[in-house]
């Protein structure tokens, strides 16, 4: 699991006093920067070196983000294919999951424009980083539960 | 169908030369600007008012879209339920369907925290434009067909 | 005069319920697009074809700018040096003047880095808009007086 | 002076391989918000309670900024006025300032819709973090002139 602090800029509220759904994805990119530098790290973003491409992405609003509290962007590999690599990326904040979400991206040759298979060293390195939706959940479960406790921020609701 | 035509800006694309896939979101949310108007003719965003909540969104990426070309958005509603509304929205680009999602968004009363039944006028404005998935891909594969022959804008990918 | 009708988003909001601040620089690029298409009529974002450099802007932000009511970005050339243009960009909502800003931009080579002459063609295509800011003050200040009855959109202010 | 480390996100660049100038008003912010905590430490975005408004800001692009590198933001205070507190902020990178500017903000009264006094305890707060602009400039030539062996990130450029 890749763990990323970030505080909330107060232009990522909207009006409804919230984190507005479009900076998720902007966080989770924050998020994927460690596997970024497992494929790429010479960070170089050029066609001849760059070799990530995302194909899909999918977003769940299960609870609201508050200006104020610092967030924690939580990333997980979930699948790793011979060319595609899927990822679970979560938000929480005071003890609670509020959003999560899923990522695919393939390993791309952007020169030529297709496909290629994850070399064996990457592969290993994102292998010990592997973890199944069921064993995520139970250990999600059990540490919301834990937090149950905490007060929310509900005073901004007004 | 809602149709949005939008002119992509230079600080949309991303060093792979092409629109960065977080830019999409928020044309998306562009795109739902007229659905928001049904839902919310006095545009105010306040708890008393406002009254949709988004719980999920998600992106297919099928092909890149290049800056200096006008995009539009197509957003379709594809499944109305007692309080919820799922849109399908798509990005298209010189005859091409580059991405599409989902959106889900449900009918929510922010004071008392709870969902609410979509009314009846409301309801009977959205059936309007409603569409299958099925019927939606059949005119799009088309579409596509017919445009086949635009030659892309390769030349950017230097 | 280049003019552009933007509608803002819901995700263009802060929790102050205004327009955020940092959404201006994103709605005057767009703004700057007419004045990109002279410079760069291909489109070209490359080091070899691309041309121009913003090396400053500023923002003044006068009143504040509400959702659900189309914006007008104007944008007007102020200064046209051997390399260098100036642009002013004004933020219009219900008929006042709410943001204005000015951008400075380099004709540039960004192969050889360094400033080029802006060639007569494009100096000629941009001279037919130049205005003096004392001209655009006084146009400003009779628009502004004309358009004081309006009705300004308070009620979101709860 | 609050210096904020900032990864910079694949997003943040454009088709010119550079951290786009519209992504600097975010950095900015982020940067401010220590200033902020000093002003609302109750971080409550209500009409009640906020008590800044953001009335100018200006940006000066110096050098490129690269993806791939973390930066620096320095955030100083140089002017405290009766109800105004003046910025000037930073992005530097790989030991070379590339980008300043400064900020202008009221100390705000939403409800009365009319400027405060600042309060002798913020005041005193603030006090401490003042610089004046003659000071950093001498400051930042030193610091930027022994960083001048650093090779910076040409690579990119192709």
């Amino acid at each position: 699991m890749f763990k990323t602090i970030i505080t909330p800029n107060m232009s990522d509220t909207d009006a409804l006093r919230h984190i507005n759904s479009n900076v998720i994805p902007l966080w989770f990119e924050t998020g994927r920067t460690e596997v970024y530098n497992i494929f790429n790290p010479t960070h170089e973003l050029t066609y001849k070196k760059w070799n990530l491409m995302l194909v899909r992405m999918d977003f769940n609003f299960i609870k609201p983000i508050y200006y104020g509290y610092d967030v924690e962007i939580r990333t997980y590999i979930i699948k790793l294919g011979k060319s595609s690599i899927t990822l679970l990326q979560e938000v929480w904040q005071n003890g609670q999951l509020r959003v999560n979400g899923k990522s695919v991206m393939i390993f791309f040759d952007y020169i030529r424009q297709e496909n290629k298979a994850i070399p064996e060293d990457i592969r290993n390195s994102l292998l010990k980083e592997i973890i199944s939706i069921d064993e995520l959940e139970e250990k999600n479960k059990k540490e919301i539960k834990n937090n149950k406790k905490n007060k929310d921020y509900e005073f901004i609701e007004r």
